[in-house]
């Protein structure tokens, strides 16, 4: 299903020292299990069948079909775990059908949204606004004008092309909702946004633009059973959790997560705010980055070879072919000449290897995490797996892996700059001199 | 032109600290103009107007509109600084004219070429391969496939179409244009990838676009005026060269570039690689990484807010107004009636001024480089900046800004991996045992 390759952990983390951490991982994961640690009222996402029902899947897919009788084109409104799993899914896996699937509410860019109500003519549009209570400013402006923007196209009509995912009883949203008589699905209490891809949350989305959903479930049920076992050996959660563990107690500070194929963009987005919002926080935690190789090879590969020791790396390899590409003959002068007719699969697997061979070398521990290929099922599972790590990995770092106090932060800043009833006369957050200093050419 | 808010770099770096750098500064920036620093034979850029010519420009500009004249989209070929720049370029300042430029030989990926490829049927086509050897693997092999492509599609018609940007006299590029009867364009010995947006490099993808590069180079050659004062309080590139040194040595280790705006996506990529190569050598650097708000506050703006305590922060504003957009008035659960009316550029500028607040408050020292707004001559004149900056910022850490030795283990190894001739019999960098261990649903 899926493997890890340890090879240039050594000699910061051998395999006899990772064994030694057997017993402290299975505590953390039994503590996970027992839904007895800090934040254990957000463990929905914990077993993927409860997570989603069989029942909850047909009334999804249900849905979904409703809208792709009506449309071409779903908008889903919603910012950080609202959208980020969605995005990562489709793009992983493509999208040659005839719906697709944009997204808003993510900036407060005026081009950007003018932008894109300008793409939205000459297409049969739906709508998904995500949010559990409706009030989050970046799509709660986003859905004031695609809603507009419905209403004055569809009239009467709009309602029925737009569907809201959102809190089961409270919340804007669902008022919203009611009142106007769109179709509703669920966010449970109980799963975190940056753990409810495999929730109605992300999956309408991807049921829309025609991914097999089951499939994407049955990897995660496949491999949170994959992860029962105590042998740290054939459990690749807790392998993954006590690695990067260990080599942040070794002074590393950065865990880049690397590919070589672009369309796991948003996959790697995904996973930054997965462990970036799960782990920072008491002044702790590895910093999530992204790289997508070969491009960053030649921006970020001199700092990964020669720069600040503070680096560790996770390769994302994809094992299986792609569709075959091969090196065509060619003026030899180009010094490709021992490449034609060699697939371009197989180069960049070279690529990945000799990567992972030169920052171990130059002072980069880093470890592979490889599918045999990318598909809705092995996609299913690598989620599972990452949430599932990432949850046994922030109760060994010692921090509740499931609330985000700090996100508030800016919200509340901002909410009094621009005058929101309630938070007008609070202090800002800290009063100081400015110091700005205008430069201008002569 | 641009201005710079060291607000928030209180307490961390106060503005008597910054001055008391003055004559540091000065001498790190007297050794650049002197030309007698490390790396000097690769100042080139240093001078905008010398960069580029005036007679240089008007040959860029003839073979740009050459290009568009029988053609509607550009396919540039190219890694590293032979592609960032212009791509940085031109999804800041958009393209809505009739000429396309999309971008190849930046990855191995076998879909992405065969995408690439399909989604150039209906278009009429032309080439800008940009390389100074010609024997780059990514950017050889997927000059192989367009040159194929083209040749296929164009006959006797293709060499027209294609332009090569290369060595003046030496390298397998150049060679093959010669022999072929391809148009070509210089790559100066003394301008390294990294720093040759400015030259033809970056300028006829830009020019074919339709954007002004004489703006362009007219903002480059001002803030290069700027930069000859040596009151510290009047130059931007020393003050920002200063800040990030003295945070550095306060133990700072990640500097993240922060936008507002999703077209400046490219512009923080350039941006990684000026730095992350310029700075990331004998084991030194401030580890680059960029943000992209607001979506990414609700990701990584936890880990910001209350994370390991090793950040700072440069925020990226743009002043003007955008195409105005208002909040439309609506259903007023979601609360934001308070906004209804206001514009969303106020907004976002409320988002970025609440987030430097709230992070400042958090422990990330931060300032914001602001341009009063995003036009060809702004956007020359913040190239030259940071170009200019990091130049300063490598002499104060002392290092040379203007290698990357480190760039090439991995090509090594990968040759040695694929067999290229002279490189098969090379010992592997690091020989060791493999530890692969394979994970599988029972």
């Amino acid at each position: 299903m899926l493997s890890l390759d340890t090879t240039n952990l050594e000699p910061d983390v051998s395999g006899d020292w990772i064994a030694s951490q057997s017993e402290v991982a299975a505590a953390a994961d039994r503590q996970l299990a027992a839904r007895n640690g800090p934040g254990a009222d957000f463990l929905g996402w914990l077993d993927p069948e409860a997570l989603t029902t069989e029942h909850e899947l047909d009334e999804i897919l249900r849905i979904a079909d409703a809208l792709r009788a009506c449309s071409n084109t779903l908008v889903v409104v919603g910012i950080g775990g609202s959208y980020l799993g969605a995005r990562a899914v489709l793009e992983a896996l493509g999208n040659d059908g005839p719906h697709d699937v944009v997204f808003a509410g993510q900036n407060l860019s005026a081009r950007h949204h003018r932008d894109l109500l300008h793409g939205l003519a000459g297409r049969e549009v739906a709508v998904n606004a995500i949010s559990k209570s409706g009030t989050t400013t970046e799509p709660a402006v986003a859905f004031r004008l695609v809603r507009d923007y419905m209403e004055e196209r569809y009239g009467a009509g709009a309602p029925s092309r737009i569907v809201a995912t959102t809190d089961r009883v409270r919340g804007a949203l669902r008022q919203v909702a009611e009142a106007t008589g769109y179709r509703t699905l669920p966010i449970a209490d109980d799963v975190g946004g940056r753990y409810s891809v495999l929730s109605a949350v992300g999956l309408l989305p991807i049921a829309y633009a025609g991914v097999d959903i089951r499939e994407l479930r049955r990897g995660a049920i496949d491999c949170a059973r994959m992860c029962e076992t105590d042998e740290l050996g054939h459990n690749p959660v807790r392998h993954y959790a006590v690695v990067r563990n260990l080599l942040s107690r070794q002074g590393i500070r950065i865990e880049a997560l690397a590919s070589f194929e672009p369309r796991l963009h948003y996959l790697l987005e995904w996973w930054k705010q997965l462990y970036g919002e799960s782990e920072g926080k008491h002044g702790v935690g590895l910093y999530p980055s992204s790289v997508e190789y070969t491009a960053d090879l030649h921006s970020m590969g001199q700092f990964f070879q020669e720069g600040r020791r503070i680096l560790m790396e996770t390769f994302l390899v994809i094992d299986a072919d792609e569709p075959e590409v091969v090196v065509p003959a060619g003026d030899s002068r180009d010094e490709l000449s021992y490449l034609e007719g060699r697939p371009m699969a197989e180069i960049n697997e070279a690529a990945y290897r000799a990567t992972a061979t030169a920052h171990r070398a130059g002072g980069v521990p880093n470890l592979a995490i490889h599918l045999p290929r990318l598909d809705a099922y092995h996609l299913g599972a690598l989620i599972y797996f990452f949430e599932r790590a990432c949850a046994v990995s922030g109760y060994l770092l010692g921090i509740n892996p499931f609330d985000q106090p700090g996100v508030e932060a800016y919200k509340k800043e901002m909410f009094r700059l621009l005058g929101k009833p309630g938070f007008a006369a609070t202090e800002p957050s800290s009063p100081k001199v400015v110091r700005r200093i205008a430069f201008s050419a002569r």
